[in-house]
């Protein structure tokens, strides 16, 4: 995500139906528009095609021009392509999506007042309308996108994060699985908290499994979302020691409260430009 | 483990090429010796069969009859059978196996020279020779059983284990993965140390794949072995936070010395019968 | 399961919250009562005990008094225990589960109105309403047990099961997960048809799977359920080529029938008695 | 690797250790040498970097210009970059590497001679000289590379392809796993034949696992070769049902047979040009 002095960076996403040619004409295009390819990406699943590169431009860039040219290769290639400029000193517009549970929300609105992570906070998405108060005292739009059709329910979000101008998504115990359809628009922009020190116990009932194995030391990870479920890369790790006199409920509830700070620590990590990503590793430019 | 106040409690395994009668004929003789079989486990793989159990007996017993029974009957089914009688008082006898990494060996033997364990080393078996000048200079015999051979290695080592008169096994960074031929005939009673956060990277390299991870908290397991390599009962977990600054070189000492502090707090729980094992998960009876 | 001339064998389930001393009272009981312990298994999984056994018995026991000994034991050790007594000349009672395809179920009728099988099918079970006009054209009760909460589906079942006397559970394309609660009951008595080659492609989709991943040769197992998801006992595989024109469509097509034929074959050779399970693997005893 | 008409395909590899810079660099040159980008892959692993690409060109190429270019850029960059560039009316060079067991090469020699299949073998390679008369027989050279350290061993195997210009290497139960330094040079280009219907049973001892885990039908995949061992596109299976009579003996009996036929399969498929790879998956062109 860096950019040498000078430089313009852009990161770019294509998504669509997979078909050939869709490498060559659009690397092609970036290359005739004066721009070096820094790292790209691609993968298909299930007949879905994505693609994400990061290019650089050595001089200012006429961004209209790049967007017009992109726009006519989206409609050539009946690809979806998106473009992010990248502007290190705007204040970045973050959505929060939740489920039932309010722990993250919470600690995440407190420190948006509290003025310990700085960005703006648009709009609040939940898989059900259990946490809307919360947005509402708080003031933010909030949004119950309940459909069972994950596909409709990604649609109905994705014009959501358009309208809002997102630029990083903030899952706080959202308990639905977001689709590569979805995932590949946002390459690490999008922030998960899962209840157990990653790799280890992935999927649901983290804590149980973790207390049924007997771990001795339980925790929970703040991490970029992939197309491979709980597998994104690590941004941030917390943990706590397991006591004789632990039972699955104490350390449920020790777990949750934890998962906040550990979420907020992510999210003020990656608003903090401490971050960068390189080959699925998070580097953490500078201790906290 | 544990017996109720003026039982006896004896533990019995049995190994052999997998024959059927085996569980009626065993477990007959102990219910008509006046025995109830408390827990009962058993096993095949590739031929081999395994059992190991637990019964009490509600009086005194003559563990002379019980011997010779039990050695009657392995005779007949052509069954190793071994009988390992509890007596929570007396001093246990450890064995330490080892490979080229000192810090373990070193840490246990000061710790018993220091009093922090209580017990008897009278043997440290070596994959190699590497380490031998440690135990010479302890005073404890030390022998390499280096046969590339894990079945001629295995038995030589069993015949040590047996003329020592071991209790606990300490696999202090002992490279050398053991087979169900041995580990069944010790169940809970190999302590070995794993350089991760268990279930989390098991197998080798494992500092490299936490590394290559990116994971944030990296830590180590002292576990009773299993025939599952790696997913035995957990006892003890330690961790540490990685730094900005750390690298594959520093993870990899600070966790060394970890590993060492981690396996000799394992050992002292056990030693010190702060320890219950229940369906494959450590139980931990007072915090230390 | 095969006993030796002149024996009786009882095979017997325990199922209850985990508590200790089941293990011995249970033993005991059935020690007393004249009989051998040939086999015996238990599990633990989120605090719930199982245990299966099988017991032979030298002469000629009484079914009643062994009924009574275990029905005074459940109450006294709130297990639920189940005796099943071997009657291979009785004319076995199978319940079918079905979800919504019916080619399996069609198969199964047929093959028992044109006498390929020979067995009772008392009652047929649907996750839906969908495949009901099946059961009524062949005149066997349905019942659709809908409950989301899996529970309590379980233990509407689990009396239509009782008051059918079923020996025997075909699972024909029952698209919902029973728990170790359910199929603890019923060890070796309850065959699933999964469509791929177990184990690889495990889980939903596997022909999706299969096809994703480029297999030139997909077929589909019938196995027994045991708690591990797709792992248990395989009883009968079949397997076709795919060919350069196959789609997912016309794999999906072809593997449905073949689902068909492999239940149905799978299904025949545990009425014909032509299957022993031991160590969880199911040896036939003679070839079709 | 198919061209449409009148165009040059050519493949690159790219391996070395990962720095900044390579992807934008080589990416470059090719656009500026009137290339077009049509697949690109790249992977870092414990410090490799691994880069392919294919690129096609509209009108004749200058091979001395790319050649020259790739050079200056690999000298620049310090990674070895290599070309290839498709002709495929040339006859192909074919290594074969070999272990103990002779059945593969036996079986390939057989081919190439009846003129089952059109390739020159001008090498075959073994990790010990068991097979060596055999190529002599065949008056073809052989080498026994038997370096212990693999980084050695893969140094001496690389000089001699690039020696004996080959295009294609198949591992004809060719026992040692190769890096993905060595891999990564050759995208496709190298077939192995595994022992069991993929992705079930990987590793080493597939038929002992299937035998064990009670499989009805077994086989084998021959498949390309990728950095995840035994994760590579299936070119090609065969299998066969597994009969009440067969012991682990008949079946690993059978099982070689199998291999032999299913690997010289597989290598036809390839050296007839019936093969396309495309995202992982092998799309077979026409019926055999």
């Amino acid at each position: 995500m860096p950019t040498s002095k000078g430089k313009t960076l852009i990161e770019v996403t294509v998504v669509g139906p997979d078909r050939k040619g869709v490498v060559a004409d659009i690397t092609n295009f970036i290359f005739k528009s004066g721009g070096n390819i820094e790292k790209i990406n691609q993968n298909v699943l299930r007949g879905l095609f994505g693609m994400q590169f990061e290019a650089t431009f050595a001089e200012e860039i006429s961004r209209k021009e790049i967007d017009f040219g992109l726009k006519q290769l989206a409609k050539k290639l009946s690809m979806e392509i998106k473009v992010h400029y990248q502007e290190p000193n705007r204040l970045q517009n973050v959505a929060i999506f939740v489920s039932k549970e309010p722990n993250c929300l919470v600690r995440l609105l407190q420190a948006k007042k509290s003025g310990r992570i700085r960005a703006n906070i648009p709009v609040i998405i939940g898989s059900d309308a259990t946490l809307k108060s919360i947005a509402d005292d708080a003031g933010i739009p909030f949004y119950a996108v309940v459909h069972r059709e994950q596909l409709k329910a990604e649609n109905k979000i994705l014009q959501l994060i358009e309208q809002y101008n997102i630029d990083l998504i903030v899952l706080a115990r959202y308990m639905r699985i977001l689709t590569p359809n979805f995932v590949w628009r946002y390459p690490n922009r999008i922030i998960n908290i899962h209840p157990s020190l990653l790799p280890a116990f992935p999927g649901a009932y983290a804590y149980v499994q973790a207390y049924e194995r007997g771990a001795k030391i339980i925790g929970c990870t703040a991490h970029f979302v992939t197309e491979d479920l709980d597998q994104g890369p690590i941004i941030y790790q917390e943990s706590f020691k397991v006591s004789t006199s632990d039972t699955l409920d104490t350390i449920k509830k020790k777990g949750q409260e934890l998962e906040a700070a550990t979420l907020l620590d992510g999210v003020r990590l990656y608003l903090e430009n401490k971050i960068e990503v390189y080959w699925g590793k998070v580097y953490v430019k500078e201790d906290r």
